[in-house]
Protein backbone atom coordinates (compact mmCIF):
# COMPACT_ATOMS: atom_id res chain seq x y z
CA UNK A 1 0.00 0.00 0.00
CA UNK A 2 3.06 2.60 1.18
CA UNK A 3 4.90 1.71 -2.66
CA UNK A 4 1.47 1.70 -4.33
CA UNK A 5 1.28 5.79 -2.11
CA UNK A 6 4.72 6.66 -3.66
CA UNK A 7 4.40 5.47 -6.72
CA UNK A 8 1.15 7.36 -7.19
CA UNK A 9 3.19 10.62 -5.96
CA UNK A 10 6.61 9.88 -8.51
CA UNK A 11 6.38 12.33 -11.59
CA UNK A 12 5.70 9.86 -14.63
CA UNK A 13 7.55 11.19 -17.67
CA UNK A 14 8.12 9.85 -21.10
CA UNK A 15 11.22 11.29 -22.66
CA UNK A 16 11.29 11.63 -26.28
CA UNK A 17 14.45 11.90 -27.70
CA UNK A 18 18.14 9.77 -28.80
CA UNK A 19 20.54 12.63 -28.73
CA UNK A 20 22.85 13.84 -25.83
CA UNK A 21 20.24 16.14 -23.78
CA UNK A 22 17.79 13.19 -23.68
CA UNK A 23 20.75 10.39 -23.55
CA UNK A 24 21.95 11.87 -20.01
CA UNK A 25 18.46 13.40 -18.85
CA UNK A 26 17.26 9.72 -19.64
CA UNK A 27 20.22 8.41 -17.24
CA UNK A 28 20.06 11.16 -14.65
CA UNK A 29 15.75 10.04 -14.15
CA UNK A 30 16.22 6.24 -13.78
CA UNK A 31 18.33 6.81 -10.90
CA UNK A 32 15.76 9.06 -9.29
CA UNK A 33 13.09 8.65 -6.51
CA UNK A 34 11.00 11.54 -7.02
CA UNK A 35 10.78 10.36 -10.94
CA UNK A 36 8.87 7.77 -12.59
CA UNK A 37 10.30 7.11 -16.39
CA UNK A 38 7.81 5.15 -17.60
CA UNK A 39 8.79 5.32 -21.53
CA UNK A 40 11.41 6.58 -23.85
CA UNK A 41 10.26 7.31 -27.80
CA UNK A 42 12.94 7.85 -30.57
CA UNK A 43 11.72 7.86 -34.09
CA UNK A 44 14.95 4.96 -34.72
CA UNK A 45 15.10 2.26 -31.69
CA UNK A 46 19.37 2.27 -32.27
CA UNK A 47 20.06 5.26 -30.35
CA UNK A 48 18.07 4.11 -27.53
CA UNK A 49 18.10 0.21 -28.07
CA UNK A 50 21.19 0.19 -24.68
CA UNK A 51 17.86 1.36 -22.58
CA UNK A 52 15.89 -1.67 -23.11
CA UNK A 53 16.75 -3.57 -19.86
CA UNK A 54 15.66 -0.63 -18.13
CA UNK A 55 12.99 1.40 -19.46
CA UNK A 56 10.04 0.66 -21.89
CA UNK A 57 11.40 1.39 -25.57
CA UNK A 58 9.53 2.36 -28.84
CA UNK A 59 10.23 3.56 -31.67
CA UNK A 60 6.34 4.77 -32.94
CA UNK A 61 4.63 7.54 -31.39
CA UNK A 62 0.95 6.08 -31.85
CA UNK A 63 2.52 3.42 -28.65
CA UNK A 64 2.75 6.40 -26.08
CA UNK A 65 1.96 5.70 -22.88
CA UNK A 66 0.37 7.87 -20.74
CA UNK A 67 2.17 10.21 -18.18
CA UNK A 68 2.38 13.40 -16.08
CA UNK A 69 4.72 15.13 -18.59
CA UNK A 70 5.99 14.64 -21.78
CA UNK A 71 9.91 15.64 -22.74
CA UNK A 72 10.94 16.15 -25.98
CA UNK A 73 14.63 16.65 -26.51
CA UNK A 74 15.13 16.23 -29.94
CA UNK A 75 16.39 18.66 -32.88
CA UNK A 76 14.88 22.41 -32.84
CA UNK A 77 13.07 21.50 -36.42
CA UNK A 78 11.49 18.47 -35.30
CA UNK A 79 10.15 19.87 -31.90
CA UNK A 80 6.56 21.04 -33.77
CA UNK A 81 5.99 18.14 -35.88
CA UNK A 82 6.30 15.55 -32.28
CA UNK A 83 4.91 17.75 -30.10
CA UNK A 84 1.62 17.68 -32.38
CA UNK A 85 1.75 13.71 -32.15
CA UNK A 86 1.02 13.49 -28.46
CA UNK A 87 -2.35 13.11 -28.11
CA UNK A 88 -3.55 13.15 -24.47
CA UNK A 89 -5.32 15.74 -23.49
CA UNK A 90 -4.55 17.52 -19.95
CA UNK A 91 -1.21 16.32 -20.09
CA UNK A 92 2.10 18.87 -19.80
CA UNK A 93 4.23 18.45 -23.09
CA UNK A 94 7.75 20.86 -22.68
CA UNK A 95 10.84 20.77 -24.70
CA UNK A 96 14.31 21.29 -23.86
CA UNK A 97 15.34 23.86 -26.49
CA UNK A 98 17.37 27.10 -25.87
CA UNK A 99 16.22 28.65 -29.07
CA UNK A 100 12.51 27.50 -29.84
CA UNK A 101 9.55 29.67 -28.14
CA UNK A 102 7.11 27.76 -25.65
CA UNK A 103 4.31 28.51 -28.46
CA UNK A 104 6.34 26.80 -31.12
CA UNK A 105 4.74 23.38 -29.36
CA UNK A 106 2.05 22.55 -31.11
CA UNK A 107 0.43 20.47 -28.55
CA UNK A 108 -3.52 20.44 -27.40
CA UNK A 109 -2.13 19.57 -24.04
CA UNK A 110 -0.91 22.34 -21.23
CA UNK A 111 3.12 23.72 -22.62
CA UNK A 112 6.04 24.16 -21.16
CA UNK A 113 10.07 24.49 -21.20
CA UNK A 114 12.27 22.72 -19.50
CA UNK A 115 15.73 24.01 -21.04
CA UNK A 116 18.85 22.69 -19.10
CA UNK A 117 21.95 25.01 -19.71
CA UNK A 118 25.02 22.60 -20.34
CA UNK A 119 27.33 21.26 -22.63
CA UNK A 120 26.46 17.41 -23.22
CA UNK A 121 28.63 14.85 -24.80
CA UNK A 122 27.83 11.40 -24.58
CA UNK A 123 31.51 10.90 -23.59
CA UNK A 124 31.52 12.54 -20.78
CA UNK A 125 29.91 11.85 -17.64
CA UNK A 126 27.30 14.77 -15.69
CA UNK A 127 27.49 15.86 -12.72
CA UNK A 128 23.97 17.52 -12.82
CA UNK A 129 23.50 18.62 -9.14
CA UNK A 130 25.28 22.59 -10.38
CA UNK A 131 23.31 22.25 -14.16
CA UNK A 132 20.92 25.96 -13.96
CA UNK A 133 17.51 24.35 -15.19
CA UNK A 134 15.06 26.98 -16.67
CA UNK A 135 12.00 26.56 -16.55
CA UNK A 136 8.53 27.78 -18.10
CA UNK A 137 5.37 27.00 -18.30
CA UNK A 138 1.79 27.88 -19.61
CA UNK A 139 -0.35 26.95 -16.75
CA UNK A 140 1.24 28.29 -13.06
CA UNK A 141 0.32 24.84 -11.86
CA UNK A 142 2.93 23.08 -14.20
CA UNK A 143 5.18 25.74 -12.63
CA UNK A 144 5.01 23.70 -9.61
CA UNK A 145 5.21 20.14 -11.11
CA UNK A 146 8.60 21.46 -13.11
CA UNK A 147 10.01 22.61 -9.83
CA UNK A 148 9.87 19.76 -8.63
CA UNK A 149 10.99 17.90 -11.03
CA UNK A 150 14.33 20.35 -11.61
CA UNK A 151 15.04 19.91 -8.11
CA UNK A 152 14.86 16.36 -8.25
CA UNK A 153 18.02 16.48 -10.49
CA UNK A 154 19.90 20.14 -9.47
CA UNK A 155 19.79 22.95 -6.84
CA UNK A 156 20.05 25.58 -9.92
CA UNK A 157 16.98 26.69 -10.52
CA UNK A 158 15.65 29.48 -12.88
CA UNK A 159 12.87 31.21 -14.01
CA UNK A 160 13.16 32.11 -18.07
CA UNK A 161 10.84 33.27 -20.66
CA UNK A 162 11.21 32.46 -23.96
CA UNK A 163 12.30 35.37 -24.87
CA UNK A 164 15.09 35.63 -22.14
CA UNK A 165 15.47 32.35 -23.12
CA UNK A 166 16.41 32.60 -26.94
CA UNK A 167 19.31 35.51 -25.61
CA UNK A 168 20.43 33.02 -22.76
CA UNK A 169 21.11 30.53 -25.49
CA UNK A 170 23.22 32.97 -27.87
CA UNK A 171 24.92 34.28 -24.77
CA UNK A 172 26.02 30.04 -23.96
CA UNK A 173 26.98 29.78 -27.87
CA UNK A 174 29.80 32.83 -26.98
CA UNK A 175 30.66 31.16 -23.97
CA UNK A 176 30.68 27.77 -25.07
CA UNK A 177 30.81 26.79 -28.74
CA UNK A 178 33.22 29.96 -29.96
CA UNK A 179 35.35 29.02 -26.55
CA UNK A 180 35.20 25.31 -27.31
CA UNK A 181 36.24 26.83 -30.79
CA UNK A 182 39.23 28.95 -29.65
CA UNK A 183 40.85 26.11 -27.49
CA UNK A 184 40.79 24.28 -30.92
CA UNK A 185 42.55 26.82 -32.93
CA UNK A 186 45.32 27.17 -29.91
CA UNK A 187 45.48 23.29 -30.01
CA UNK A 188 46.02 23.44 -33.99
CA UNK A 189 48.56 26.13 -33.04
CA UNK A 190 50.55 23.84 -31.08
CA UNK A 191 50.20 20.81 -32.55
CA UNK A 192 51.94 22.91 -35.85
CA UNK A 193 54.69 23.87 -33.64
CA UNK A 194 55.56 20.56 -31.67
CA UNK A 195 54.17 22.03 -28.52
CA UNK A 196 52.12 19.82 -26.31
CA UNK A 197 48.53 21.01 -25.51
CA UNK A 198 48.99 20.23 -21.80
CA UNK A 199 50.24 23.25 -21.44
CA UNK A 200 47.22 25.31 -22.41
CA UNK A 201 45.24 23.17 -19.78
CA UNK A 202 46.20 25.72 -16.75
CA UNK A 203 45.47 28.57 -18.45
CA UNK A 204 42.30 27.68 -19.46
CA UNK A 205 41.49 26.61 -16.59
CA UNK A 206 42.29 29.87 -14.47
CA UNK A 207 40.61 32.12 -17.64
CA UNK A 208 37.40 30.36 -16.53
CA UNK A 209 37.78 30.01 -13.32
CA UNK A 210 39.01 33.77 -12.43
CA UNK A 211 35.18 35.47 -13.87
CA UNK A 212 33.86 33.41 -10.71
CA UNK A 213 35.23 36.39 -8.68
CA UNK A 214 35.70 39.00 -11.22
CA UNK A 215 33.76 40.54 -14.03
CA UNK A 216 34.96 39.72 -17.71
CA UNK A 217 35.58 43.46 -18.02
CA UNK A 218 38.13 43.26 -15.15
CA UNK A 219 39.66 39.81 -16.15
CA UNK A 220 40.87 40.64 -19.26
CA UNK A 221 44.73 40.77 -20.20
CA UNK A 222 46.93 40.51 -23.35
CA UNK A 223 48.16 42.66 -26.17
CA UNK A 224 44.81 43.74 -27.21
CA UNK A 225 43.87 45.17 -23.95
CA UNK A 226 47.84 46.75 -23.61
CA UNK A 227 47.19 49.01 -27.06
CA UNK A 228 50.77 46.38 -27.74
CA UNK A 229 50.47 47.30 -31.83
CA UNK A 230 53.92 45.57 -32.37
CA UNK A 231 53.20 42.55 -31.01
CA UNK A 232 49.74 42.30 -32.85
CA UNK A 233 51.37 43.15 -35.81
CA UNK A 234 53.73 40.32 -35.62
CA UNK A 235 51.05 37.65 -34.44
CA UNK A 236 48.82 38.53 -37.22
CA UNK A 237 51.75 37.62 -39.68
CA UNK A 238 52.30 34.19 -37.77
CA UNK A 239 48.62 33.01 -38.38
CA UNK A 240 46.93 31.27 -41.25
CA UNK A 241 43.78 33.47 -43.37
CA UNK A 242 41.37 31.95 -41.39
CA UNK A 243 43.21 32.55 -37.79
CA UNK A 244 44.06 35.75 -38.96
CA UNK A 245 40.61 36.70 -39.39
CA UNK A 246 39.25 35.46 -36.08
CA UNK A 247 42.47 37.42 -34.26
CA UNK A 248 41.86 40.56 -36.24
CA UNK A 249 38.48 40.64 -35.19
CA UNK A 250 38.50 40.18 -31.46
CA UNK A 251 41.06 42.52 -31.42
CA UNK A 252 39.13 44.75 -32.48
CA UNK A 253 36.58 44.58 -30.28
CA UNK A 254 38.53 44.57 -27.35
CA UNK A 255 40.01 47.44 -28.60
CA UNK A 256 36.06 48.77 -29.18
CA UNK A 257 35.15 47.77 -25.69
CA UNK A 258 37.99 49.40 -23.78
CA UNK A 259 38.22 52.35 -26.37
CA UNK A 260 38.10 55.09 -23.62
CA UNK A 261 40.51 53.37 -21.03
CA UNK A 262 43.27 52.99 -23.89
CA UNK B 1 78.22 30.05 9.77
CA UNK B 2 75.15 27.60 8.70
CA UNK B 3 73.00 31.15 7.88
CA UNK B 4 76.07 31.97 5.45
CA UNK B 5 76.58 28.54 3.77
CA UNK B 6 72.71 28.76 3.01
CA UNK B 7 72.29 32.51 2.08
CA UNK B 8 75.07 31.28 -0.38
CA UNK B 9 73.54 28.85 -1.77
CA UNK B 10 70.06 30.60 -2.66
CA UNK B 11 69.83 32.31 -5.96
CA UNK B 12 69.63 35.99 -5.62
CA UNK B 13 67.31 37.97 -8.10
CA UNK B 14 66.62 41.65 -9.20
CA UNK B 15 63.01 41.75 -10.46
CA UNK B 16 62.60 44.40 -12.47
CA UNK B 17 59.16 46.24 -13.65
CA UNK B 18 56.09 47.18 -11.90
CA UNK B 19 53.28 45.36 -13.92
CA UNK B 20 50.85 42.25 -13.00
CA UNK B 21 53.91 39.81 -13.48
CA UNK B 22 56.38 41.49 -11.54
CA UNK B 23 54.19 41.91 -8.91
CA UNK B 24 53.18 38.54 -8.34
CA UNK B 25 56.55 36.98 -8.81
CA UNK B 26 58.43 39.24 -6.17
CA UNK B 27 55.43 38.90 -3.64
CA UNK B 28 56.07 34.58 -4.55
CA UNK B 29 59.78 34.82 -4.56
CA UNK B 30 59.49 36.79 -1.29
CA UNK B 31 58.14 33.68 0.78
CA UNK B 32 60.57 31.19 -0.78
CA UNK B 33 63.43 29.68 0.91
CA UNK B 34 66.05 29.20 -2.60
CA UNK B 35 65.48 32.60 -3.71
CA UNK B 36 66.81 36.35 -2.09
CA UNK B 37 64.96 38.98 -3.49
CA UNK B 38 68.06 41.47 -3.71
CA UNK B 39 65.98 44.70 -5.22
CA UNK B 40 63.61 45.50 -7.28
CA UNK B 41 63.47 48.02 -9.92
CA UNK B 42 61.14 49.97 -11.55
CA UNK B 43 61.08 53.31 -13.41
CA UNK B 44 58.62 54.84 -11.14
CA UNK B 45 58.42 54.15 -7.34
CA UNK B 46 54.99 54.74 -6.90
CA UNK B 47 53.83 50.68 -8.48
CA UNK B 48 56.48 48.86 -6.08
CA UNK B 49 56.71 51.67 -2.72
CA UNK B 50 54.08 49.14 -1.16
CA UNK B 51 57.44 47.26 -1.34
CA UNK B 52 59.61 49.16 0.82
CA UNK B 53 59.52 47.28 4.22
CA UNK B 54 60.54 44.07 2.35
CA UNK B 55 62.83 44.55 0.08
CA UNK B 56 65.31 46.80 -1.27
CA UNK B 57 63.80 48.99 -3.73
CA UNK B 58 64.92 51.52 -6.82
CA UNK B 59 64.29 53.34 -9.80
CA UNK B 60 67.60 54.24 -10.62
CA UNK B 61 68.96 51.49 -13.30
CA UNK B 62 72.55 52.69 -12.18
CA UNK B 63 72.11 51.67 -8.43
CA UNK B 64 71.12 48.56 -9.51
CA UNK B 65 72.78 45.44 -7.26
CA UNK B 66 74.73 42.65 -7.55
CA UNK B 67 72.59 39.02 -8.38
CA UNK B 68 72.76 36.00 -9.84
CA UNK B 69 69.33 36.39 -12.18
CA UNK B 70 68.15 39.34 -13.24
CA UNK B 71 64.19 39.17 -14.28
CA UNK B 72 62.96 41.69 -16.55
CA UNK B 73 59.47 41.45 -16.64
CA UNK B 74 58.26 45.12 -17.99
CA UNK B 75 56.02 46.05 -21.48
CA UNK B 76 58.08 43.71 -24.52
CA UNK B 77 58.99 47.06 -26.03
CA UNK B 78 61.23 48.11 -23.46
CA UNK B 79 62.66 44.76 -22.50
CA UNK B 80 65.73 46.04 -25.38
CA UNK B 81 66.32 49.38 -23.65
CA UNK B 82 66.26 47.88 -19.73
CA UNK B 83 68.28 45.03 -20.53
CA UNK B 84 71.36 46.87 -22.85
CA UNK B 85 71.45 48.97 -18.93
CA UNK B 86 72.55 45.90 -16.52
CA UNK B 87 75.78 46.56 -16.99
CA UNK B 88 76.87 43.67 -14.83
CA UNK B 89 79.10 40.72 -16.49
CA UNK B 90 78.55 37.58 -16.48
CA UNK B 91 75.15 37.59 -14.87
CA UNK B 92 72.03 36.04 -16.20
CA UNK B 93 69.37 38.41 -17.86
CA UNK B 94 66.26 36.98 -18.52
CA UNK B 95 62.91 38.43 -19.56
CA UNK B 96 58.92 37.07 -19.28
CA UNK B 97 58.01 37.90 -22.22
CA UNK B 98 55.98 35.69 -24.67
CA UNK B 99 56.36 37.37 -27.97
CA UNK B 100 60.38 38.72 -27.78
CA UNK B 101 63.01 36.32 -28.37
CA UNK B 102 65.81 35.95 -26.07
CA UNK B 103 67.85 37.52 -28.52
CA UNK B 104 66.28 40.75 -28.52
CA UNK B 105 67.79 41.28 -24.71
CA UNK B 106 70.68 43.38 -25.41
CA UNK B 107 72.95 42.68 -22.19
CA UNK B 108 76.25 41.52 -23.05
CA UNK B 109 75.41 39.34 -20.15
CA UNK B 110 74.50 35.54 -20.47
CA UNK B 111 71.32 35.76 -21.87
CA UNK B 112 67.47 33.80 -21.09
CA UNK B 113 64.35 33.26 -20.58
CA UNK B 114 61.02 32.59 -17.20
CA UNK B 115 57.85 32.87 -19.15
CA UNK B 116 55.07 32.17 -17.17
CA UNK B 117 51.86 31.23 -19.45
CA UNK B 118 49.31 32.67 -17.28
CA UNK B 119 46.97 35.61 -16.85
CA UNK B 120 47.95 37.87 -13.96
CA UNK B 121 45.35 39.94 -12.70
CA UNK B 122 46.71 42.04 -9.37
CA UNK B 123 43.44 41.37 -7.87
CA UNK B 124 43.62 37.87 -8.09
CA UNK B 125 45.87 35.63 -5.92
CA UNK B 126 48.14 33.45 -8.02
CA UNK B 127 48.95 29.59 -7.36
CA UNK B 128 51.67 29.07 -8.95
CA UNK B 129 51.93 25.08 -8.11
CA UNK B 130 50.50 24.50 -11.89
CA UNK B 131 51.40 27.43 -13.53
CA UNK B 132 53.46 26.26 -16.74
CA UNK B 133 57.23 28.23 -16.53
CA UNK B 134 58.70 27.81 -19.88
CA UNK B 135 62.69 27.80 -19.57
CA UNK B 136 65.47 29.19 -22.18
CA UNK B 137 69.05 29.78 -21.53
CA UNK B 138 72.19 30.56 -24.20
CA UNK B 139 74.35 28.74 -21.65
CA UNK B 140 73.81 25.63 -20.59
CA UNK B 141 74.62 26.02 -17.18
CA UNK B 142 72.07 28.31 -17.08
CA UNK B 143 69.51 25.86 -17.67
CA UNK B 144 70.20 24.60 -14.65
CA UNK B 145 69.51 27.98 -12.66
CA UNK B 146 66.77 28.30 -14.34
CA UNK B 147 65.01 24.86 -13.75
CA UNK B 148 66.19 25.42 -10.30
CA UNK B 149 63.86 29.15 -10.31
CA UNK B 150 60.90 27.44 -11.79
CA UNK B 151 60.67 24.37 -9.73
CA UNK B 152 61.36 26.73 -6.39
CA UNK B 153 57.74 27.86 -7.70
CA UNK B 154 55.90 25.46 -9.53
CA UNK B 155 55.76 21.83 -10.48
CA UNK B 156 55.31 22.46 -14.36
CA UNK B 157 58.15 22.89 -16.21
CA UNK B 158 59.10 23.17 -20.15
CA UNK B 159 62.08 23.80 -22.60
CA UNK B 160 60.45 26.04 -24.81
CA UNK B 161 62.53 28.10 -27.61
CA UNK B 162 62.26 31.36 -28.88
CA UNK B 163 60.53 29.98 -31.94
CA UNK B 164 57.80 28.03 -29.80
CA UNK B 165 57.50 30.71 -27.12
CA UNK B 166 55.98 32.97 -29.62
CA UNK B 167 53.47 30.62 -31.29
CA UNK B 168 52.91 29.35 -27.88
CA UNK B 169 51.87 32.79 -26.62
CA UNK B 170 49.73 33.23 -29.79
CA UNK B 171 47.40 29.79 -29.03
CA UNK B 172 47.46 31.87 -25.01
CA UNK B 173 45.61 34.96 -26.67
CA UNK B 174 43.58 32.42 -28.19
CA UNK B 175 42.44 30.19 -25.46
CA UNK B 176 42.79 33.32 -22.95
CA UNK B 177 42.50 36.69 -24.21
CA UNK B 178 39.85 35.86 -26.53
CA UNK B 179 37.79 33.49 -24.40
CA UNK B 180 37.58 36.24 -21.89
CA UNK B 181 36.06 38.71 -24.28
CA UNK B 182 33.62 36.10 -25.55
CA UNK B 183 33.05 35.71 -21.55
CA UNK B 184 32.42 39.82 -21.72
CA UNK B 185 30.23 39.38 -24.36
CA UNK B 186 27.86 36.79 -23.25
CA UNK B 187 27.79 38.70 -20.13
CA UNK B 188 26.63 41.67 -22.08
CA UNK B 189 23.64 39.43 -23.53
CA UNK B 190 22.82 38.27 -20.42
CA UNK B 191 22.78 42.01 -19.12
CA UNK B 192 20.68 43.36 -21.99
CA UNK B 193 18.24 41.21 -21.21
CA UNK B 194 17.85 40.93 -17.22
CA UNK B 195 19.05 37.70 -17.25
CA UNK B 196 21.33 37.04 -14.24
CA UNK B 197 25.25 36.49 -15.44
CA UNK B 198 25.80 33.32 -12.66
CA UNK B 199 23.76 31.33 -14.91
CA UNK B 200 26.01 30.92 -17.48
CA UNK B 201 28.90 30.33 -14.95
CA UNK B 202 28.60 26.51 -14.65
CA UNK B 203 28.89 25.89 -18.43
CA UNK B 204 31.61 28.13 -18.56
CA UNK B 205 33.15 25.69 -16.04
CA UNK B 206 32.29 22.88 -17.89
CA UNK B 207 33.62 24.18 -21.14
CA UNK B 208 36.90 24.34 -19.18
CA UNK B 209 36.98 21.29 -17.57
CA UNK B 210 35.54 19.53 -20.39
CA UNK B 211 38.89 19.94 -22.54
CA UNK B 212 40.90 18.22 -19.72
CA UNK B 213 39.58 14.60 -21.09
CA UNK B 214 38.22 15.15 -24.51
CA UNK B 215 40.15 16.93 -26.98
CA UNK B 216 38.54 20.34 -28.31
CA UNK B 217 37.46 18.92 -31.63
CA UNK B 218 35.85 16.35 -29.49
CA UNK B 219 34.03 18.33 -27.58
CA UNK B 220 32.18 20.68 -30.09
CA UNK B 221 28.50 21.08 -29.44
CA UNK B 222 26.20 23.77 -30.57
CA UNK B 223 23.82 25.29 -33.69
CA UNK B 224 27.39 24.94 -36.08
CA UNK B 225 28.24 21.62 -35.77
CA UNK B 226 24.67 20.43 -35.68
CA UNK B 227 24.48 22.27 -39.38
CA UNK B 228 21.21 23.83 -37.65
CA UNK B 229 21.41 26.94 -40.13
CA UNK B 230 17.29 27.91 -38.94
CA UNK B 231 19.01 28.72 -35.67
CA UNK B 232 21.91 30.00 -36.65
CA UNK B 233 19.80 32.63 -39.29
CA UNK B 234 17.68 33.34 -36.04
CA UNK B 235 20.59 34.52 -33.67
CA UNK B 236 22.30 36.95 -36.35
CA UNK B 237 19.49 38.56 -36.78
CA UNK B 238 19.16 39.35 -32.80
CA UNK B 239 22.81 40.58 -32.61
CA UNK B 240 24.66 43.78 -32.65
CA UNK B 241 26.37 44.52 -35.72
CA UNK B 242 29.70 43.64 -33.75
CA UNK B 243 28.57 40.70 -32.17
CA UNK B 244 26.98 39.56 -35.30
CA UNK B 245 30.19 39.76 -36.72
CA UNK B 246 31.54 37.71 -34.80
CA UNK B 247 28.69 34.99 -34.29
CA UNK B 248 28.97 34.84 -38.52
CA UNK B 249 33.31 34.14 -38.21
CA UNK B 250 33.27 32.13 -35.77
CA UNK B 251 30.06 29.80 -37.05
CA UNK B 252 31.56 29.71 -40.80
CA UNK B 253 34.99 29.13 -38.76
CA UNK B 254 33.29 25.90 -37.28
CA UNK B 255 31.68 24.82 -40.16
CA UNK B 256 34.82 24.82 -42.19
CA UNK B 257 36.42 22.97 -39.24
CA UNK B 258 34.06 20.12 -39.73
CA UNK B 259 33.38 20.48 -43.01
CA UNK B 260 33.96 16.60 -44.22
CA UNK B 261 31.83 15.29 -41.23
CA UNK B 262 28.45 17.57 -41.99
Amino acid sequence: MRLLNYLRIMIRVVILGGGNVAYHLTNKFLKNSIVNVVQVYNRSLDKIIHLKSKVLITCSLNELKEADIYIIAVSDDAIANISSKIKFKDKLVVHTSGSTTMEDLESKSRKGVFYLLHTFSKEREVDFSNIPVCIEASHKKDMVLLEKLAKSISNNLYYIDSNQRKYLHIAAVFVNNFVNHLYHIGNGICEQNNIPFEILKPIIQETAAKIISLQPIDAQTGPAIRNDSDTIEKHTTMLTQNQQEIYTLLTKSIYQTYGKKL
